[in-house]
């Protein structure tokens, strides 16, 4: 399912379904799960089989198509009500990454504004679906290449450390954060990533070290809490994350812990970057506060495969999310380039919903 | 082997043998182990069976006991030769916590010092060692208390943030800065630890929990990189850490992760404590650049239970401690009061070494 180059794509579309690398069996089992309705995708979601903000996206525009095509009948106004179903039970999946609701809105009002039969409605459909997918990866390989420009001219070569999976995984490929990275390996520039293991489900030391693997780019894991240390020893020179919702003044958020590491690399006075498609930005939001944040099960942090870690009688607070604010970001970079938080607005192309 | 109230003591002198509390089962199985010989406990501080400075203070000065009776020889000089290689074993097992060296400096002092046939000297090694344990529990009390004085006052009951587990179990009993959360909890200003897993041996998540729930302490249990995120939430009142060896300008080395918690702390202008025992103080050191940081295995990083969490192929780094500068600690609280960083040099006190 990998080309010749090792590229990782987690979403795939063929024989009129969904491939999926299910991302909670890696790094030991590189497998794929079909996806053939709205339901199941709404499922893969949720339990994160497929994951990351950007891939949500994608993932949710063919979920949408799926249910889609399942509508039985010919009429245009019931088909778009039950259509309005589908879209709801993909919305209620995950609250936080705003990229999801990006694509469903783009879908949706493909098909409120298509016009002719209800089954060219539904091809003009997968065909959008598809179209957000290609985007998705041209984009990551902009994001990556317009990160060259703002990342450390350093005498040595790089060392840049990520928090959780900004990676192909977590976009249609190549990835936001890990494309940049990408693109910093491909011109010689990147002498090592360090990968936060990013606690309670692991994506640093499970996902972001497999794909770091795949291409032979070194990677060291670390444990979260040894990023500041780490930089106290002088051993990074840029951090580059991705981003999950992004208000108009920048604030960003993000997996839990990227607050922390920006703060450490404030402290340091290392460069800290996001790197995200402007369809993360939520123009609509005035500022981070406003980002629902996601709690999720407290099994995440207490229960690693078989092992249980705590003792009875604990309580547990489990943010999926937290939100770095404007002032610790020394630059968003986008698929156009790389802007100042306070330069968001600016960036606001047409095209964008 | 607990008292009535739940009391927690990681090492118990009796029968000619020390009991330790074997800390690497915990929260699963509360055991212990019986330990006859220097060897021995050597071996069960390196694999952490018993750990935290202070607790491996005691520890190793019951070592210097056990290695001293199996000298069989009634010669003064060849049983002060032949005790020099048991303390060698025993500085050898973990460079870090100062403690361990304070301890058995403390024993050879009394072997060279004292007068009478090897026979009395042992019997005097094992007075000091007892001495030494009783006095640890007596210094926690006395530092539990000693916190009470520099807690913010606040209208509301404090929710305290703790990192690792400098707890009963890290000393003779009580805990440094589980100590202050006792003594806060006896009277009746406390509403909650909020305790930090501390990967990657989850010394928070297992040994810190499990000595709240003991007492009914309630304790929310979260991963590392939340902490920040709780303090920008304004769920944390003051953080209290322990210390595994402070330099004389106040540098502390403690639980790698500390660092990066007295950062997030001191952007959010939250009050951080370390509180420990003035035998953890290195005066010999200026700054905390010369404190010597143990790697360990980087299984510890790559494995929980039977599960492996990254790929092959990925490299590590596994620092055991790190550094913490003065300027970041509003107070260290030791057996003696609190001092501002600036101020220890002038708290030693003639009778520690």
């Amino acid at each position: 399912m990998t080309s010749a180059s090792n590229q990782v794509y987690p979403i795939i579309w063929h024989n009129d379904s969904v491939s999926l690398i299910d991302q909670t069996r890696l790094p030991n089992e590189y497998a794929f799960v079909e996806i053939h309705r709205s339901e199941d995708m709404a499922l893969a979601i949720t339990t994160m089989i497929v994951r990351g903000a950007p891939a949500i996206g994608v993932a949710a525009a063919y979920g949408i198509y799926l249910g889609a095509r399942e509508i039985e009948t010919d009429n245009r106004n019931e088909f778009l009500q039950r259509l309005e179903q589908v879209a709801q039970l993909l919305r209620s999946t995950r609250p936080t990454a705003v990229n999801l609701f990006w694509a469903i809105s783009r879908m949706m009002r493909t098909a409120y504004e298509s016009i002719g039969t209800v089954a060219e409605l539904k091809q003009t459909l997968l065909q959008t679906a598809q179209t957000i997918h290609a985007e998705d990866l041209q984009t990551c390989q902009a994001i990556g290449d317009n990160g060259l420009a703002v990342l450390p001219k350093t005498p040595q070569k790089l060392t840049i450390l990520t928090h959780c999976n900004a990676g192909a995984l977590a976009t249609a490929g190549y990835g936001t954060a890990l494309g940049v990275v990408r693109s910093a390996w491909r011109e010689g520039r990147l002498a090592r990533v360090f990968a936060d293991e990013t606690r309670p489900r692991l994506q640093g030391a499970k996902l972001t070290a497999w794909e770091c693997v795949q291409e032979g780019i070194p990677v060291t894991v670390i444990t979260d809490n040894m990023a500041a240390h780490c930089m106290k020893q002088g051993l990074i020179h840029a951090v580059v994350v991705g981003a999950d919702r992004i208000a108009a003044n920048g604030d960003t958020a993000n997996k839990i812990g990227t607050y922390s590491v920006a703060i450490a690399a404030k402290a340091h006075n290392i460069p800290f970057f996001v790197a995200a498609p402007l369809s993360t930005v939520d123009f609509a939001l005035i500022d981070g506060s406003q980002i629902p944040i996601e709690e999720r099960n407290p099994q995440e942090i207490y229960q690693v495969g078989d092992t249980r870690l705590t003792p009875e009688g604990v309580e547990f607070y489990n943010p999926a999310f937290d939100v770095t604010p404007a002032e610790l970001i020394t630059a968003i970079i986008t698929e156009h380039g790389a802007f100042a938080p306070s330069e968001l607005a600016k960036s606001q192309p047409k095209q964008v919903v």
